[in-house]
């Protein structure tokens, strides 16, 4: 079964507006067809689900997809077994997560996306659809019962990726963060997306998206540089030990 | 019982050398009493924990301190148990508190510190000094059997804290961050270290140390400065919901 998932770093590039520099990419997803997305706001917190759809609707319907958000059916897993498209919005990663066991989405959409649901996510919305969000830049204000995550693609993506830190700062850069993530959990591997920069995969290649580059972090210190529309087979990518044994876990 | 606990924001600053404007925090804390440390280096992932030793030991040793890391006993709770000051080193927070959990440490150091015994954090070693590890930077590159931790203080620590974000770079700042942290679990409250700067407590009162202010995050929007040597009452500062009833959490 293809599959469809877009996975973008950021709602925003430089001083573009909401999504404004994503539009070709989520009609990549789309594909210009008349369909009603569903859309996960779990992810915002100081904020209200009603002001991240006010947010996020006219941006698709000026593409022209309806949208609407989960959190206004009383079912929310019965709205995502009934989606035609899901987008899963940015904000803090372990909010959207535990948000999403609690509701039990989690397998739900895992299901639906790996049966060919079109999938889009931006910054939390893609660390939530990778096998686990180990390589989140957000910190862990609440706990999710697991950091396992959807496992819709067999690497980890990093977000909002931005090279070496301020200067005279000595925490660690991201470059370092990364290094410590691939060391300790070898073989898998990461892709570090700048603002602006996506992947869209179809389950069996992948190919980088947006006008910047794309960083593939494979391990033991090798990164290669993916440019735009540079496709990449996902054959050879490695998820976590175990992965397709994980409960509840569908491959 | 008098508590002694010293949690440093950074191992360095601005220019100096590892822990080198941290002596007179140290002695503070140790008061030139001759004293072994035991040094706990599980937070280092990307170097060895003799490398990690290397490093600290000559600068406790300089101080007047004898130090090993507790990588060489064959019995690290025993070695806990009979610690006269216990180190935690920075690195990635997440990978210490696991590799603390998986030693059966966690509630052994809690025990000692309560009991007076010191305790000096510095980075990811004053994140487990705080109930849980969420106002941790790090990336969540394992997974700890749960984010809770050693709770010697009520309050939550931001090390490495620094204002603001990159010049066009959309992911959130620190400050957007403890926000959501303070919305999502009031009425918890933070103190934000910007490098060099540390707390020291005795368990009944709190002192900024380090020529930099500290910033005292209290919810609702309010923040307060505090400067060197400013004092401040435990008493007043609410731990989590349920904390002295979690499993194995001594008070």
């Amino acid at each position: 079964m293809t599959q469809r998932i877009l996975l973008m770093s950021s709602s925003r590039k430089d001083q573009l507006g909401y999504l404004e520099h994503a539009e070709a990419q989520i009609h990549t997803l789309l594909e210009h067809e008349p369909r009603r997305v569903l859309f996960v706001p779990y992810a915002a917190v100081t904020f209200s689900f009603d002001t991240y759809e006010g947010l996020v609707k006219p941006v698709f319907e000026r593409l022209g997809y309806a949208l609407e958000s989960i959190h206004r059916s009383a079912d929310p897993r019965a709205a995502i077994e009934s989606a035609e498209a899901i987008a899963v919005g940015g904000g803090n990663t372990f909010a959207l997560l535990k948000r999403m066991y609690d509701a039990g989405l989690v397998d739900a959409i895992r299901a639906r996306v790996k049966a060919g649901t079109p999938y889009v996510g931006w910054s939390a919305g893609s660390n939530v659809a990778c096998p686990t969000i180990r390589t989140t830049n957000d910190m862990p204000i609440v706990q999710p019962p697991t950091l396992r995550a959807l496992g819709l693609v067999p690497f980890q993506v990093n977000p909002h990726f931005i090279s070496g830190k301020p200067v005279g700062h000595n925490g660690e850069s991201r470059e370092e963060r990364l290094a410590e993530f691939l060391d300790i959990n070898s073989p898998e591997q990461v892709f570090a997306l700048p603002e602006g920069s996506a992947l869209y995969t179809d389950g069996t290649e992948g190919t980088v998206l947006g006008d910047r580059h794309a960083l593939h972090f494979l391990g033991d210190g090798r990164i290669e540089t993916l440019r735009e529309n540079e496709r990449f087979p996902l054959s050879r990518i490695t998820g976590p030990a175990g992965m397709n044994e994980w409960p509840g876990f569908i491959r």
